[in-house]
């Protein structure tokens, strides 16, 4: 090995307990390597990546309940939660532009206001950790663009009661988004009501690089809507085509041919899968911290969250764990598929012999 | 070969020269492949790629004449040029901030406008396809944010009188921003001034994914200013880091690792034979194109644009070469890497059967 090698991130993903990110599905790997010299924000040159995007969308369309879906494959979460707020503030003609968001709301939220120059009113949560809908009701007004909703929260995993936020939306002529950028690949095997065929949704976000299990970059924007694609478009001179819609403009192939192959082999049988392993995952991780006297949130997803001490959090982290944490405090366990019920075996017993 | 098998491109870049992406160079495509499952966005979570991240900003920093600079690698130019406008326009305290922008600059200028609602000013060039000055200076006033400059043009591959922008943006209080997006990886080896050590410039758009033969997604966003990073952080609750000073939230470590691969390759004496080597065939093919008649738009970067008839380029296209064409309806051809002079000589020969 020379100094000249890029060597690859140690440990990788061995002990990684905090990302909502994961080690790609074998065929996503070997797809991302076939087309990272691909560039689908440029379509008439290349076609066959401009192709398979349609088609990822299409099966996106299948996870989310809308046959006839429109969107594309974004950089992440963070651009299509931007554009969900984009579309709102330019479809809508009012003066002084805002977007209800329940706290837990990802914080790309507050980067899309401040980006967009819209207000940001964020309300609170009920008890069970969800979007308080009169609290929702009560911030809404005429100059509302946009309520989203959170299928999937990014620090307990609930899932907002997206119906009725659409309702609420619905009432003022606004915008109703689902930010399901984790939870999306999950939900389908679950009771909640989330997507475009359980409410009256526009935009919806949903990563295949998270639980999708493509490689980075790959995330969701669809919605349901032609004339949304249209407010969102400028365009594009020396394109061949004639429009763009997206935020970014060169974009990764790689992550639309990743995203490709993983849906043609996981949905939906190995996404089931993987979702009743992990949520039985973090069960017993729930279990086993409540049994050793921790305080923990109950993962209505496999997404785990309990009270240590603030030694115990950094004893971990010295012994490799990379670890994360609520705003609350707590510490907070990604049941992602290469987090395994051994791995997280492993991490109990550091706990018990750093107690 | 199976169904479900996702096959590259066909004939991947072999007739592309229409693109300015490139065939990234072998080490940048073998990091790429090492790095596709970790996330820069998350540096307390990805530390190796976080480190190989600020490695990438100051060997672009050599790239562009300042040995401390601050930045970080983005999706690509649109998003450097759009966070250029948020910083300007966040970085200033007026009413109704403008941009002034020479014609030619990226249509992500419109997207920024559109995106972050500021006023954009368009001012014409001059006979030499560059920015009319003192068009520049009757369009800037007190609400003027940021001044841009193109260095190599989409376009015709121009340059912009950069020193001369940047004091105009000065006057004014603006800030300047020079968008080498494509044309950074040649510049060095040419007697333009352009960069942080030619101009008082505060920002730079400059993408390995481009000339510097990186993996998209590799963009870089350059600043001489630790303030205007601070301008563009939202905070980031549950990431161990503290601030987010980028436009998307996760990112892509493969274009980190094959930035870094590449530049530790190639900076600066790969880069210097790849531009004489691109320039000389671009001077070859605007006399090949010249010799037969065509009107040539003369190369002063590896770009040659020459007129031709609607009906060629068309039966051009039909014989498979990937073609566009500039506002003015010339072909364009751009001269990446992977645009060898047996390619050129081999399209020339196709242009003689086809006349």
């Amino acid at each position: 090995m020379t100094t000249r090698t890029v060597t690859c991130e140690p440990q990788n993903f061995r002990r990684v307990l905090s990302s909502m990110c994961t080690e790609p599905h074998p065929l996503a790997r070997q797809a991302a390597s076939r087309f990272l010299a691909t560039n689908p924000g440029d379509p008439t040159t290349y076609r066959t990546v401009s192709k398979l995007e349609s088609e990822v969308v299409e099966r996106l369309g299948e996870v989310t309940g809308q046959s006839d879906v429109e969107g594309y494959i974004a950089s992440g979460g963070t651009e299509a939660n931007i554009q969900a707020v984009r579309a709102a503030r330019d479809f809508h003609d009012v003066n002084d532009p805002n977007v209800v968001v329940p706290e837990h709301a990802h914080f790309s939220f507050h980067k899309a206001a401040d980006v967009l120059d819209v207000e940001l009113r964020t309300v609170p949560l009920t008890e069970r950790l969800v979007a308080d809908v009169d609290a929702v009701a009560a911030a809404t007004d005429r100059d509302t663009v946009l309520v989203a909703g959170v299928a999937g929260s990014t620090e307990y995993g609930r899932v907002d009661p997206i119906p009725k936020l659409a309702d609420l939306a619905a009432a003022v002529d606004a915008f109703t988004h689902v930010d399901a950028a984790w939870g999306g690949f999950y939900l389908p095997f679950t009771e909640y009501d989330w997507n475009f065929a359980d409410a009256a949704v526009d935009t919806l976000t949903i990563d295949p690089h998270k639980l999708g299990q493509a490689a980075v970059p790959a995330g969701g924007f669809l919605t349901q809507s032609r004339k949304i694609m249209d407010t969102l478009a400028v365009e594009t001179p020396y394109l061949e085509s004639t429009s763009q819609a997206t935020l970014t403009g060169t974009r990764s192939g790689a992550g639309v041919a990743s995203a490709v192959a993983v849906l043609r082999e996981l949905w939906p049988d190995g996404y089931r899968e993987q979702f009743e392993t992990s949520m039985s995952d973090a069960e017993w991780l729930a279990d086993a911290l409540s049994n050793r006297g921790f305080d923990v949130v109950e993962p209505t997803l496999p997404l785990v969250a309990a009270s240590v001490s603030e030694r115990l959090f950094e004893r971990l982290r010295k012994r490799g764990w990379r670890l994360s944490r609520t705003a609350n405090g707590e510490l907070r366990i990604v049941c992602m598929p290469h987090v395994t019920r051994e791995l997280l075996e492993s991490f109990v017993e550091t706990i018990d012999e750093l107690r």
